[in-house]
């Protein structure tokens, strides 16, 4: 990645966080007939400052095919929305017991466990809210909203995140093969990621070519992040990362570093770019953006 | 209510509830991709012999309005996906940490707490999976189904259920007014059969009159089945709930027999049976399940 291309990316992000953010805050509400702890909760987790790349992802799809990012926002943010009620009950102490998230106090150590627990499933319930609304989305057709609504919930649900997350704690102690720590990202971080891409498309109206383009894209950019991330977690500078490094292996999880070695990871995510890269090649400069975040991945220090 | 449709009404839940059972068994993968132990949980909690009341009303309202019972079946297991995650979620032991429920032991003393929370997180996604697709609701028009997605997600989210969680959790050990109680359960119990009836209603083209007549008649039967559930737990036999009697007062929790006396609860709630039923005056005899429905909450015993 050049450096200009570089700058251009690290602009692209910055401003599409910052319109995240904004949207997002909109979507907790302040006051309410309901109480306002769970909100307290709620905007704590969502408004923590994360990188937003599910969000990020659906937009530059939407755009990639054409579409306007303004109007697939409000599904833009029931995906981070279904991301942070993930970290919040993977956090739990029935979970990873994690204090930490982002450089702050986890939402279970602020808020307790119960409130933990109850601001995750808001989180959750809300995201198909969010989406199934047809007022938040007047520009797109219901047939596509309830389609991206059940890609979602396909996504997020047994045969996607939160089975594995499953397969994840059932990891725990374990030793898995390569093809069962692939599985498992597919699962755990691979489905939200693709989705998010298809989302935006489905709801920017793209053919079914250009779908499964994304979709290509998707799924390898998805194991190229947790292999990135994984690499991270045994190098990355903690100050950086807002959490410790090297936990993985304190813990004894199978990563791709601890199956493959750190440079033939790296390798493999290379080449995972490389092929996401390649799966645009029928799009415009529009596609850009994506083409950058791809790149991106191994470049990120955090 | 005469012995005759005592014993009609008792057929009707029995034939309902088998065929609901049947229908949410199917609903659960037995194998797939996805980790086995998250299938036994959710089947665990999904089949441990529920009243099936949400789905039950969803049904009836869709008849009631001239609609068909087996159209809006995969909406009616939604409703029951989503009852029975809130029930693992509450039983967890950062909530109200019981041990048992239906007689049996609790998700998380059989499967963890950890996949006792999966298993509700899955539950509540599959819902709005069963909801969003297409292919199990071909008859509906996708405008309705994502009307019904929204009402269901607002009803189950942060203005609704879980926001009646909340305000339960944080009333425990503090006194309630009667206007505070109230809202408590309609927002606890009181909206998700609310949009049971409501959803069954609009998959089946209900006109905004009906709508708003089986609304009145939803938001009264609400509030008379929580006035009855709280008498039970005062007065009920053990055996045949499942559950401890007389939990709520070794809790300190306020209820409204605590508030009003039994014999006043229970005129109350006669009261609401009688307005609810009056709510159906303009149908005609395909609500006479709803009616008899809401003639039983008095005299069920469990």
């Amino acid at each position: 990645m050049t450096r200009n291309e570089a700058l251009l990316l690290k602009e692209y992000l910055a401003e599409r966080k910052a319109l995240i953010d904004e949207a997002l805050a909109g979507f907790v509400p302040g006051e309410g007939i309901g109480p306002p702890d769970l909100f307290r909760a709620a905007r704590y987790s969502l408004l923590a400052g994360g990188k937003r790349l599910r969000p990020i992802l659906c937009l530059a799809a939407a755009e990639a095919v054409g579409g306007e990012a303004q109007s697939v926002l409000p599904v833009a943010c029931a995906l981070e929305f279904i991301h942070t009620y993930s970290l919040i009950h993977d956090d739990l102490p029935a979970m990873d017991n994690d204090d930490y998230r982002r450089g702050r106090l986890t939402s279970h150590k602020v808020f307790g466990e119960n409130m933990a627990i109850l601001s995750g499933d808001a989180l959750l319930t809300e995201a198909f809210h969010l989406i199934a609304r047809r007022e938040l989305s007047p520009a797109i057709a219901p047939e596509r909203l309830l389609a991206v609504a059940a890609e979602v919930a396909a996504a997020a649900g047994w045969f996607g995140m939160v089975g594995g997350q499953v397969l994840d704690v059932q990891a725990e102690g374990r030793t898995l093969d390569r093809e069962a720590l692939e599985r498992l990202q597919r699962l755990k971080t691979g489905a939200m990621i693709l989705v998010s891409l298809r989302a935006g498309a489905i709801l920017a109206g793209a053919s079914e070519l250009q779908l499964s383009a994304l979709s290509d894209y998707g799924k390898r950019i998805g194991l190229a992040f947790q292999i990135a991330d994984d690499i991270l977690n045994v190098e990355g500078d903690p100050a950086l990362m807002g959490k410790g490094t090297g936990s993985d292996a304190a813990r004894g999880k199978v990563t791709f570093p601890s199956l493959l070695g750190v440079e033939a990871s790296r390798a493999e995510a290379g080449a995972l770019i490389g092929g996401a890269v390649a799966a645009l090649g029928a799009f415009d400069e529009r596609a850009d953006p994506l083409r950058r975040i791809a790149r991106y991945i191994l470049e990120r220090d955090s």
